[in-house]
């Protein structure tokens, strides 16, 4: 039972390898299956094909970020905190598996259809999360009240990943996780001066709220 | 003359169709001259191969997004004007050509090689926008003095990239370039009250200046 787990485990770690490098569509279960060292038909033992291989990491890989962020918001004491344990985390998760990153931040939008549903929960699973601590910051009084959360779950997803895919782009040199904090401090201060922001005001168009308000 | 520019045109539009229906790895040349009503030699007289046509359209959305968005800029009066107008373009060329959006915001993170040189072009372009907005808004004291632009650059661009990612996903079914207000405010005023604000005040480590405060 232990064998089959690591076995399972040590081609998954090789997909996840050989699909950073090629591409999950120009990569074949022969390669895979070398870069693991087993047989070709190892691999059928444990997937049913390459696409079996991309959803079965897309959803242990949500599984694994979805307890890892509830976790480190968990260990939270206020809003602010519990927000920069979530993005500390999501850097985090990333930066130790840069295999990972690479495969995950670029099948999403390519690989659409195959991983809509780990992808849906993942989304779902982050909007939960940045409500929970939206709503905490409003009852301590540090977060706005008139925020739409849908808005608010893209800005700083958005941003996150923005700043992952810097990082895989420019040869990983730097220390992602150690983005949390500035990034938390934008979110939470925004780039405009007391002035700025008495200037712009906020005013929502209704259709705005309609489509950003529950999503 | 104008004919052949015309044919390249129709090539060029067949390709980015095939290319979001299918993903790049995915299509071949049989398929985009059956799309473009052309025999399959013909593409060859206007491009080197598939992996050019990629190239080719990356390099002209390049200068038609970047001209957009300059005139875009251009067109605003004060720094908040500019940034409205700059996320309103970016919303908009999108939104006018979903194929396009479909490609470009999927094959940049998977044919990374390919189209490194248009998509630096693409990021320099922005980050000399976000600068020239940032340095308005601080002259004209609405922004804040204390801003890393690369940072800067990367939550707006983020942020804009996960809401036109999220209108893909959805069904393309809501106004996109209507976001532009929204966002601007949430960039502006950012998620804390004064009391968040105060109390995360601004502090930078030296490492993510280094990261960021140039690029």
């Amino acid at each position: 039972m232990k064998r089959n787990t690591d076995k399972y485990q040590q081609i998954l770690t090789a997909a996840i390898k050989v699909f950073a490098e090629r591409g999950f569509s120009q990569s074949t279960i022969s390669q895979i299956a070398q870069e693991a060292g087993v047989a070709d038909g190892t691999i059928y033992l444990y997937f049913k094909n390459k696409d079996d291989i991309l959803v079965q990491f897309y959803e242990r890989m949500t599984e694994h970020v979805s307890s890892r962020f509830w976790e480190a918001v968990e260990e939270g004491q206020t809003a602010v905190e519990k927000l920069h344990n979530l993005i500390h985390a999501h850097l985090d998760v990333f930066q130790s598996q840069p295999n990972g990153a690479i495969v995950y931040q670029g099948e999403t939008h390519l690989q659409w259809r195959l991983v809509q549903e780990p992808t849906r929960k993942m989304s779902k699973m982050y909007r939960d999360i940045i409500s929970k601590v939206v709503a905490l910051g409003q009852q301590e009084g540090v977060i706005r009240n008139d925020l739409y959360v849908g808005l608010v779950k893209r800005l700083i997803n958005g941003a996150v990943e923005e700043v992952i895919n810097t990082w895989i782009h420019t040869g990983r040199d730097h220390d992602l996780a150690a983005m949390a904090e500035p990034l938390v401090e934008l979110f939470i201060n925004g780039i405009g001066t007391r002035k700025g922001q008495q200037a712009i005001g906020n005013q929502a168009p209704q259709d705005f709220i309609d489509q950003y308000g529950d999503t």
